[in-house]
């Protein structure tokens, strides 16, 4: 029977522009017998080490709290809905999202963080530098945390993917009275975001999880860009 | 450090209309030594056995695979899209889903499960039978499958829960910078519901996962239908 562990990497140390975040998530694993990563887990990172790693980092005026949203315009190809401060926009990599993924939170004051250029790339790239430098083949998932239309709270969810199918379908698949099921496309890298969150909480700074014992079928090639963002023209609410 | 474990509790029989769905669920987890309930737990139970135990089943003519769309306009309070067979509506109990959450799969053939008419007491009921049936204090969320409107695939999410929190509140506590956080309301329970999800799979039958280790400050009161889903007047896509 399929049982999960899930658990965060503690020990990164702060990320800087350039670092080697693959080695610093690997070294950081490996310090903690109990975290050491093997082959088929699923290494879940923070969007906002990702991007500090990449350099997206962007001075604002620390005095004023809405100094980032001009990069929010910038950063933004449609704005679906604005109240107040709050702007729901399409961003320049797909993402339907608030404030186009920008935030402030566990960055040096002064600076915002912007969404990598391409996640599912970051991601295939923490994959290859994991496999290098510890010599495990995990999967990786880019995670980040979002709103929801019509259900209050935030859950993270997966921005970039490698090494495992974003969404794996059932279609086709017998129910356990023999009948096909007709819709089943489960979103299972989202779910593994979620389930990171739990363990990387938002205030102590845990920046990588890992999710262990996910089916094998799951993994392969697999990116978050062209299997789970929807195209605008199957999209009922743009 | 936190350290979550998922796992399914096999062995759930068939369930019928007016089955003891609690106690039939403490007692598989209790035949396997390694799925022993205990405090703390959360036990997560699929919308369509506790549908099957609440008797929210309807007869629909097994020949006709769109025999269940008249109980979808009778379940739906308001009709938000229609796109060729799908209807994307707000159900009487104030979901926002396909289908108005009736589906066939997993159901004898010639059956629909419509949702239980109150999830979150459905929720507190699984809760106070179990605590009566195996004397230990878990958490409950039934959980059932929804779409999302810019993400393709589906996940898991709470339709009730009961002595846990639906959403952590975490504005206000302090990043690792000593900054207030300004909104990091996370909907702990739809994480669990998909973290639970991946241990059930959709063909295999198993009905009832645990998520073990969650943060105990996440448990008490909570319910579902007041603290996630969203109020039409807060909400910009209706």
């Amino acid at each position: 029977m399929s049982r999960l562990e899930v658990f965060g990497i503690e020990g990164v140390p702060e990320v800087r522009p350039g670092d080697d975040l693959a080695g610093m998530i690997a070294a950081a694993a490996a310090a903690d017998p109990t975290t050491a990563l093997a082959d088929g887990d699923v290494v879940v990172v923070t969007q906002k080490v990702v991007s500090k790693a990449e350099g997206m980092l962007v001075a604002v005026d620390p005095s004023d709290p809405l100094s980032h949203k001009p990069l929010v315009e910038q950063e933004s190809v449609r704005v679906l809905r604005r109240r107040g401060d709050l702007v729901i926009s399409e961003t320049k990599h797909g993402f339907i999202c608030a404030n186009a993924g920008i935030d402030l939170s566990n960055i040096d004051v002064g600076y915002a963080a912007l969404l990598p250029e391409d996640s599912d790339r970051s991601a295939r790239r923490l994959r290859d530098g994991i496999r290098a430098r510890a010599g495990v083949e995990v999967a990786v998932v880019v995670s980040d945390t979002f709103g929801r239309v019509w259900r209050r709270g935030l859950t993270d969810v997966a921005i970039g993917c490698a090494g495992i199918r974003g969404i794996v379908d059932l279609r086709g698949t017998e129910d356990s009275r023999g009948r096909v099921l007709q819709v089943t496309e489960v979103c299972v890298v989202d779910e593994i975001a979620g389930a990171a969150d739990m363990v990387m909480g938002k205030a102590t700074g845990i920046a990588a999880a890992v999710v262990r014992g996910i089916d094998p079928k799951w993994l392969g090639d697999g990116n978050v860009h062209d299997e789970i963002v929807r195209h605008p023209t199957e999209d009922l609410f743009r």
